[in-house]
């Protein structure tokens, strides 16, 4: 087991245009109580804020013509900047020719105790190339699939690696990974009525008997 | 070009307990002006709602033993018939031993002209299996990781699902996937100085030549 101390926490910086749309999510549920327990930190960096513009914009058209809007190259590296300071930080980006983000990142990333993580969203078109060449981001991806902006992504990559925090996932959570992984589970009740019909709990894990149910436990379970 | 006219709008239900932190999300940007202009509608349904514990209690300890908590199935399937009704819909359950969404997936539904989508979403250690079996609902992954619920799934699902519907973006934003796919994109300035160095924009998209512009992009494209 991996210790962090409450100055070992773990803090996620995210560059985002929509601070309001993540941090609900985040703020719920165990990911929520892991912010409260300071076992992680999540900060936020709205590119607006860090405009040259006096209106705070920072969305422009793109160079060589075509549809949609690019986020401008400035107010995104001073946000960046803002988050980074002079920390050794790994900086990331979400893109759908990255490397496909997977539970076993998640893994390696707590285990190296990374402490801190930047993830830049980009939305509408996408961010001005020479940020993630000035950068030297990494590009990941969720999966096969065109989003909005960077976003969920960034949630997705939050939510996956903050259970993975030791202490994260508490004493009625799967504090390791393989426990959460028969993908049938069944509580209350035995017997379940729905449309005048019967529908039972599998009598094996009714029967006390712990080796039959680890049997089919491992027999039902999902592949991570 | 398909068309949908109001009354063709797809409504997208999700249930959830932590209808609160998906809301800000789908209601900010694209997402949330398409809501405005009644391109999508999206409904929420908490299973809590739902329940005859007097106290809204749905999550229960699992038969077989083990870590986390289940969610029971009547208060899931009384949600999952609120949202449904008499209506023909497609139901869909997040895990990661399911079918991996994709764009195709997401173009496939809108050409189908699916006007009800219905997503479970589980959360701690799962719904009881039951509620996937009575319902037949479809299993889907959106990637090899796991989350602490069916939340980011369902709302990644939206989000790429609901910028296929026609209308959604806007005339400033990629109304075709092939428009989005440059991996690079540029926008002012021209010659972007950061920490005493010059990053220039490629020069062939300040040449005005169409042909090469156009050539570069295909150069530089994404795989969709």
């Amino acid at each position: 087991m991996l210790c962090y101390g409450a100055h070992m926490a773990v803090t996620f910086h995210i560059i985002t245009l929509f601070p309001d749309a993540c941090a609900p999510y985040l703020n719920a549920s165990i990911i929520g109580r892991a912010q409260e327990s300071k076992k992680i930190k999540i900060k936020y960096y709205d590119p607006k804020d860090f405009s040259r513009d006096k209106w705070g914009r920072v969305d422009r058209r793109p160079y060589g013509g075509g549809p949609g809007m690019v986020l401008e190259p400035e107010a995104m590296l001073r946000a960046v900047q803002k988050a980074v300071g002079k920390k050794k930080v790994e900086i990331y980006f979400f893109d759908r020719s990255g490397v496909q983000f997977t539970n076993e990142t998640a893994r390696a990333l707590v285990k190296k105790k990374v402490k801190d993580m930047v993830f830049i969203c980009g939305h509408y078109e996408g961010v001005d190339a020479r940020v993630q060449k000035i950068l030297k981001a990494k590009k990941i991806s969720v999966g096969p699939y065109t989003l909005t902006g960077g976003e969920l992504p960034a949630l997705i990559v939050i939510d996956a690696i903050a259970r993975q925090v030791p202490g994260v996932l508490g004493r009625f959570d799967s504090i390791e990974e393989e426990r959460v992984s028969s993908s049938e589970v069944y509580t209350r009740p035995e017997v379940f009525v729905w449309k005048g019909k019967k529908h039972r709990v599998p009598k094996v894990l009714l029967s006390g008997n712990h080796a039959e149910i680890e049997k089919w436990k491992q027999l039902t379970k999902e592949v991570l």
